[in-house]
């Protein structure tokens, strides 16, 4: 692990909260049908090569920016800063860390103006933009609700081959590490780090990357999660659900992951907890807990450890995969080389019964 | 299949629902830290060998006997008839069918008076009465309700060999079908049956029996039952949590499935819907049709399909299980015997795409 | 009280449930607007006079007809029967109490058939049918359900001055009664009764009548009701919500009261209670107990007492509203002539506190 | 309005959030039935004279502190300030501002370390804490999870007679405006300010003050405030539901407002929005809206308006309570001196019709 980021010597740009992610469909019909007729997201604006689509609490210009591409992928993991201020402190940053950085003053997308977009040490193509346009927030537009309604985007979640290393980066960067995946051995296999308030606003999970693992958006309430899997049915997409719903141990949020035509992952999620104070309390799992990923220890399927989705550099080209050479959460947790839990062993000291006790493997023949 | 049951001449006993079932567990306490400590069903009355449960709403002395015995089984399910002369008209019915009977006029029950049970045909320990102590209900008694109250008894489900030999019994008992699952061969997989105006007051589901699948309470939101999964997950008995949550094809409830520490299978559920009509449309399900056990096509544990409780004669020693003959619904619809889809055959006619799609293997590695 | 309705000898018909309602509206367009837009309810059919609406879970032809009238009005509170036979019955029935009888094979609205209408002993145009149309029911059409969505047609509730007269003609008619509200004189102010296993199919309001007080149509659970409300916000029209949303302390079911365009008023309704065994408890409630209205003690507002909807006689015209001369639950409950508690006298004997607590009145200036 | 708060010359204390209330109450016992057994916060501590309380995803020491006195009255609206150096600043802000000012280097109350109480220019006892006692966050304790479950504090509501100068003060204070209500004349009746990323940590209302008038605390979802007002109705206390259920025009938060054995009055409360962008649009709301308090349009009782809590100074003597001498938000909007409408004048310019439409008074006799 000789590879750590360098912590620069200007300070990092003062990041609000995570507030769009840009990615690239095959298939705009498609993903409209997908994001705004099953989903129903609002376009504020749109034309034959993009969509720009906002939850509906939101009063910047987008959250989801759908571009027609060749190859489905991820253009940027878009934050917003402070002030105008912060976007010049941005590209100081990166241009000290060594990273390739690209100011646009008229903005990457359309309702966001000057901006900042980097290729990070990660990988990662990072934005950081101030100036946006205001549309009307939805909140009280009841007239508009829908019975699975996405009010707010919560975070991103991205798949980083060296976890540590990618904490320490975001770290330096102002992100505040809220929850964490461990074992005893000292691997960290996912970490959770926030802006906001919340429990996070991006995410590194330990895997082949860079790539995008998920992008979440909230619901009120756990109903409106339920209702989003009802329709799926209905409308007999339900091999879209691809894991859930159930409750996250860590976050404590309610959850959905569903995939969207090209395979892109969206996560629903509604009620995780305030993080806002200084001294707010890690919390550290066990990778061996089976109830860390899914509170009632329902199994994790194997593609949501294995697929995501690529990124793009800022030529619009696919970031290599670095593969991960640390050990897997997959393989250290289920299978013929790997365990876990549901109660810790029993007792304590020279006497106790190590009798970690089983969890349920979904071995659905 | 030869050995349809005779229907009786004498009236088949009015009966006008599921009411209460008697099972035996081998350790009280346990038996009871789980269904008054976790679940939160009241108790109206207990010894030391027997704890007599009931449901929020219910206004009846019990919906559930806890019985401390040597062998976890289940002792009786048990309707409740219209009258007191329907219970003569039960003891007549079971009598001409050549049953074994065995009238008790102070009742089987603490609560109950005056009632008759019988092996039926299908080998289970079936109770009838009408006579019972009034208790209060505690509809109201919010200072009671638990965050995941459980409100209703609302059905049994029975594991029989030849479902419609046990369909034919029941339908000259007076049940209606709802739904049912059958294939394009004319095998029938499950069906649903049904007193009162819900979707059953007992299921037959085809396997290896008489066994007792589960019994199931309702709660009156879909929130309730999500707290059940999430206090068992508090308590660290999340591998307790068998299946779900999720929402069913068949009948359309909210379901939960969870065991109770005798291994009894303990359905929670809500929502589904009026049957109280005549001509209530029967719903047939195709078995391949991945979503008519999970509405969300979320995989079925094979525990779901293989475990099921004993049940008892009239002495109190297990009935034998026999052996399905008929196709079992699991080995049709998973691994490399069966196959599932989530859509149909897209088109009809000679251009017709056969092109039955994939659907979500729960292949856990 | 000498008028009491002679109990016929012939047998009553035998009927299953409420079943539609048919109103005159005076603006289609404003009806439609309301019903359709506003509550989403589903068109089965429609034309320039009269929609035909229904309920997601129904599967006969509709629950409401709105028809094109001068008047604002009720044509019909329609109930079906068990059979074919029944609808003879019926016509059998209100013969024999000299009552009007209207029968047409072809029936009085679309997709119902063979139907009987009368003017009743209490002024009420009832409609008996057993043969209509089956339709798509749309229990697992979530692609079309709506937040607020209304999935079953749950009650009527007529205005009568008599109400023990009522309540004897609607007992020999086969209803049982559930709950009531009294007082120590034995003045009844209102009944709830049932045919179907809830609450009830129809109550009777003490008041000047025959008149239509509301038509209830039932949500899964609360938070669908609250949305109601929330978009009727977003419409700007809350001036349309009347009372509510609360928790009944009769029925104990969560409510809502809305008008339409011409006053007529709809109540939103979940989670009563299973009433379907023979000795179902019946509960009477004092008209001074505050909570029996609302449980939350929340005042109801007087327009909720004094308006109603007219109803029809068989040719069309409004039939004239007699006073009620008994004494009227809003001025015993409220003002200068009435009072209520919300908690009962404490102590009982010699030695009792005569202490009945205040409750809220809703003095808004 | 001459007597605005001057703006002092060393930096604010930067807040973190509200942290938690010190409460006067008169008789302990009653209070503690009131907030553990009905409302079911948790106790961290508790002697003869003080109960130290909190809501379930709290991590520090309490959130509510009951203390027994003589006179029902607020000892302290206390705020968490970023860090130790903070609680300095804040002593040295009041100093200037000539506030009386104490510091306790081992705090006030128990749990809580080095603290300063002013007594503040609008005559309210703030104070600023960092060091505080962790304790177990009882996020995932869904055994100890209870129907109406409080699981964080949201805000604090405070009754000045000035509230434009209120303002003025809090903004220096570094606290930010989402919302206020005001008239056409330039009058603001309210105000809502926040430092957490949610609508306020307090308000100000304007009236006769200083005065405390809530103290609110959130609930996950809408369903829990339900079960609150039925657990009430079960304890015949319905007589302390003040206002509500509804849904906040303001805020568009869901509430309940409820009084405690000595009248403060708490408020419950849930789902409002994220507030943390740097430009978050403040809505400001016409008085004469009728959805603005209730946006169901329900209307305010007077008690609301006029009732609230003394507040105490340094020396545990209650403030005076000086007259608002702006207009009254209650005069304005409801009876003979004021007015309401649910729908703006149609149309504007020359041919604009002036028609305010109606609202529901809730003139209840």
């Amino acid at each position: 692990m000789t590879d750590f980021v360098p912590t620069p010597t200007v300070p990092a740009p003062d990041i609000v909260r995570c507030a769009y992610m840009e990615i690239v469909v095959t298939d705009l019909a498609n993903s409209r049908a997908f994001y705004v007729d099953v989903l129903g997201l609002h376009v504020t604006e749109e034309d034959e090569n993009t969509i720009y689509l906002r939850s509906l609490e939101e009063f910047i210009h987008h959250n989801l920016v759908l571009r027609k591409g060749p190859i489905a992928a991820v253009a940027a993991f878009a934050y917003r800063v402070k002030s105008p201020a912060e976007v010049d402190a941005a590209e100081a940053y990166y241009k000290e860390l060594g990273c390739r950085v690209e100011r646009r003053k008229e903005g990457f997308t359309k309702g966001v103006g000057d901006s900042v977009r980097v290729e990070d040490p990660l990988g990662f193509p990072y934005e950081f933009f101030y100036d946006v346009e205001h549309v009307e927030r939805l909140t009280q537009r009841y007239d508009l609700y829908s019975a699975g309604e996405l009010v707010r985007l919560d975070h991103f979640n991205q798949v980083t081959p060296d976890v540590p290393r990618g904490r320490k980066y975001l770290e330096d960067l102002g992100f505040r590490v809220s929850e964490d995946i461990q074992d005893s051995d000292g691997v960290t296999y996912a970490v959770w780090m926030h802006r906001k308030q919340t429990v996070h606003d991006t995410a590194l999970t330990g895997g082949n990357g860079p790539r995008m693992h998920h992008i979440a958006f909230a619901t009120h309430e756990k109903h409106n999660i339920i209702q989003i899997c009802d329709k799926m049915g209905a409308l007999r997409i339900s091999d879209r659900i691809e894991r859930g719903p159930g409750r996250h141990g860590v976050s404590n949020a309610f959850y959905l992951y569903i995939l969207d035509p090209d395979g892109h992952r969206i996560e629903i999620y509604t009620q995780d907890y305030y993080t806002g104070d200084p001294d707010n309390p890690v919390v550290t799992w066990d990778v061996h807990d089976n109830q860390r990923r899914d509170w009632w220890g329902n199994p994790v399927v194997p593609s949501w450890y294995t697929e995501a989705s690529l990124v793009l550099d800022l030529d619009g080209n696919p970031q290599p995969v670095v593969v991960r050479e640390e050990k897997s959460e997959m393989a250290v947790t289920v299978g013929a080389d790997g365990f876990s839990y549901t109660r810790k062993t029993e007792g304590e000291g020279a006497g106790a019964v190590e009798q970690k006790t089983g969890f349920k493997l979904g071995a659905q023949l």
